[in-house]
């Protein structure tokens, strides 16, 4: 099966190394923007900056960002089918005079970072039935994981990705600065992070859950408050309190 | 070096564990009030619910809950040094009677779970230095991550555990409830999940933090909001994504 990348970003720059070590597909080009960051591809492909280069193909991917798909996707042509990767994009942003799908890999990307890309779950779309066999052909060549998604169960899919990512990795963030304040290193709390995910997958993280806000411990909860100075964090912390408490009240 | 651990809870469990497990310490008596939980603790020592048997050792644990320290510690005698194993309680609400100390595992444990108790951070705080050499003595049979830690640096600690614990499961658990109604298997966050603590360790959580709040995307952020149906959840959403944007508005 041949492949176009359109992209030279941190989703790019994994997708195009697991296209590459894809044995039945073919990637033909790897098209960016910036000459730059397109000279890392080099290695899994040849690369342009330019749209006249773009071969006919089986597959073109839209590793691009959220607000430049629609655009990007006016300059598609030919017979081949057009798949953007985007979480919180609906399908018919991309231009409607192609074959349109969504390839949508539910994982963080780094440049330069590997992931096993076999393990990564693969939410597709496409317009048409016949598309979408095309897409999950190719999708199970390089994950494991593959599930039909529509756009709105995509969309909320990206929004449980900022909860379970973003906004996560935002309390570790807390955690550490907090740790780096009263002269500890941060590496202490990474055993007692790595328990939590474990305990949250094993048990799910609604039984998994802990903590002062979760046994309505006031006093504990008050002196915590008292120790936090930034008021972003004081309300922060009353907030994901009250969140939590609610999520149980109910139960006891 | 003898030892008696006071309490039945899941911390008590892993501790009797690792007591049990150490080769130059021995467990005399595992104290505690309920006599059925007491049951799952034969395994490792003696049981008992009267303070009457309580022996002559050199160390006591205290790993009851944080309310229960202070008037619990009332009780102690002889000439053994005191621990209590809390993170937000002070060291000086034991008894002012007896050797005083504080042996503060840095996780969460769950009964029935085991733990590698070689890999979890002890914090220690002992009154008199002498009593710091036995504490810290005795913590290195059981943990290779031995740590000094004065009572406002233990409950900076405790804070910051909350963070990474508590809170970064609950954002979990909110994801995992966006995934159900969405009908996506929860599991399907799993690698993502793993991934942002595998990021946050080698990257630190403020490098590796990405996301719509930290590019100020508002588009998507809208666009989440109307998702998010439940008031205290669309609150929190938005108290979070101010607060990743203000760690890094002073950045750019």
């Amino acid at each position: 099966m041949k492949t176009v990348l359109i992209g030279n970003g941190n989703l790019a720059w994994s997708l195009a190394q697991a296209l590459h070590q894809a044995k039945e597909i073919e990637l033909l080009l790897i098209l960016g923007r910036e000459e730059k960051k397109l000279e890392d591809f080099k290695q899994w492909a040849p690369i342009s900056t330019d749209w006249n280069d773009l071969p006919e193909a089986d597959l073109y991917f839209l590793a691009v960002s959220d607000r430049s798909i629609a655009s990007l996707s006016q300059k598609a042509s030919g017979d081949g089918l057009w798949v953007h990767c985007s979480g919180s994009t609906a399908m018919d942003q991309l231009a409607s005079s192609v074959r349109r799908g969504v390839f949508y890999p539910l994982q963080t990307f780094t440049k330069g970072r590997e992931v096993n890309f076999k393990a990564i779950p693969i939410g597709l779309e496409a317009e048409k039935e016949t598309d979408y066999q095309v897409l999950e052909q190719l999708a199970h060549q390089i994950s494991s994981k593959v599930f039909r998604m529509n756009s709105e169960q995509r969309q909320k899919m990206h929004l449980a990705a900022v909860w379970a990512n973003n906004f996560s990795n935002h309390m570790i963030a807390v955690a550490e600065d907090i740790a780096d304040k009263a002269e500890i290193p941060k590496e202490v709390l990474y055993p007692l992070i790595e328990e939590t995910i474990a305990k949250a997958q094993t048990l799910g993280a609604h039984s998994a859950q802990t903590g002062p806000a979760r046994r309505d411990d006031q006093q504990t909860l008050n002196r915590h408050l008292e120790l936090l100075e930034d008021p972003t964090l004081k309300q922060l912390y009353t907030q994901l309190s009250q969140s939590i408490k609610k999520n149980y009240s109910s139960e006891e």
